[in-house]
């Protein structure tokens, strides 16, 4: 059976996250309902990364087996048509076949996140449910990047994770922790061969703090070192986060 | 009574246009409604465009005459508040207690707008209802750019306005219309004292056929000096239109 491998964009501002459940309209879902749409097959996709509610995507990687052997462009026009048909805020940016050794969640050798935050104090109209509102007082973004490094390597990163994370171990090895900011626009890019449930957000939420004046740096290593999700500083919203590529060998 | 002139931002999507109207929810009426409910006055805001359904704006300029003398702040946070509670996709971006002889529409001096186009295969999940999704071949921006000069200066822009559109005159002066690409994204940013109805979107339509290859320079010539709107190219989609900045003296 060949192997299709999508580049998937989506807004999920109206998706309960990526993950088909039983009680509401995911990302999953709403592709898996294309694919059987247009070829009528049922497959299930697997993904790089599976995405909380109101998280969005220019560069999701996820795969699917079907039994018929179709020209790339052709699932890719296909699934892109119904999905439209079905008016999903989802788009299939490219479909490759790929060998069967390839698996989107399990191949996938780097994660790139970006957390978007506009700090200005009148709310968001465009930028709605697209970045997190902060409107306190001018976030300092410098000494938000400095304490960001503090985070980079391999630790425990406990504290930097939901409770309800099922990942056996909490020890990550973080690449990139990256903040600058452009006018009222303060972006966060986070790199990193896998991530643990909520760690971008709950480090956003947390060295945000920092660009506040309300956590030091050695407020930030103590959370760190505490290994306890309780020392967290706070956890961003999901509006303001973005997978925006994996990375496979 | 003091006058208060507005910025304002607002996401075009859910709104039929700017102007108050009997069918339909507007911008104008959500920021009327809003200093109605926290000042309890009736007021008629006066807006330099009356921009049309699906446009959005970030510097829209409009102005109200409040009998109480508010400071700037409160105006400001006060109809913020209100429009947040109405759920509204608008948001002031500053309040300024302005002169009498301010005037939102006619002491404007210029006019600026930018057109988004988004040039490729894939449909739009993130911008779509902010930007026009063109999805044909390669749109060459120089070729629009190059004809786009060909609009400026002082003209009878008859074939770049709607059927509707009330101007006595439709000789206008067009200053500046860029587009540059940048990736998939081409930009279009046109400045005039004022415009026309739909004068932007007219022309935009119309140098999009030349950057297609649909239309040569002297089709854009040709339909400019037609006086007649039937000679337009195309309109484009409201969607992709932002007023972005009003100049005043």
């Amino acid at each position: 059976m060949p192997r299709y491998r999508l580049l998937v964009e989506f807004d999920g501002t109206p998706y309960k996250g990526w993950q088909r459940q039983k009680n509401g309209h995911t990302v999953q879902a709403a592709i898996e309902q294309a694919i059987l749409a247009f070829s009528n097959e049922e497959v299930t996709l697997q993904a790089a990364g599976r995405t909380d509610t109101g998280v969005h995507a220019t560069g999701q990687v996820a795969h699917a087996d079907l039994a018929r052997d179709w020209p790339e462009k052709r699932v890719q026009e296909a699934i892109n048509a119904m999905l439209a048909q079905a008016g999903e805020r989802v788009s299939i940016l490219e479909a490759r076949q790929v060998g069967e050794d390839f698996h989107a969640r399990f191949s996938a050798t780097a994660r790139h996140y970006l957390y978007r935050i506009i700090n200005r104090r009148p709310p968001l109209a465009l930028e709605r449910d697209r970045a997190w509102w902060v409107r306190k007082g001018d976030i300092d973004a410098g000494a938000m990047h400095k304490a960001a490094q503090l985070l980079l390597g391999t630790h425990d990163f406990n504290t930097f994770r939901a409770a309800q994370c099922q990942a056996k171990s909490s020890i990550k090895t973080l690449d990139r922790l990256d903040v600058r900011r452009n006018g009222d626009v303060i972006e966060v890019r986070a790199s990193a061969r896998s991530f643990l449930h909520n760690q971008v957000r709950s480090m956003v939420g947390s060295i945000k703090l920092v660009g506040e004046g309300r956590w030091t740096n050695d407020d930030l290593v103590a959370a760190l070192e505490a290994r306890d999700h309780q020392a967290c500083g706070a956890l961003a919203p999901p509006c303001g986060l973005y997978l925006i590529g994996v990375d496979y060998d």
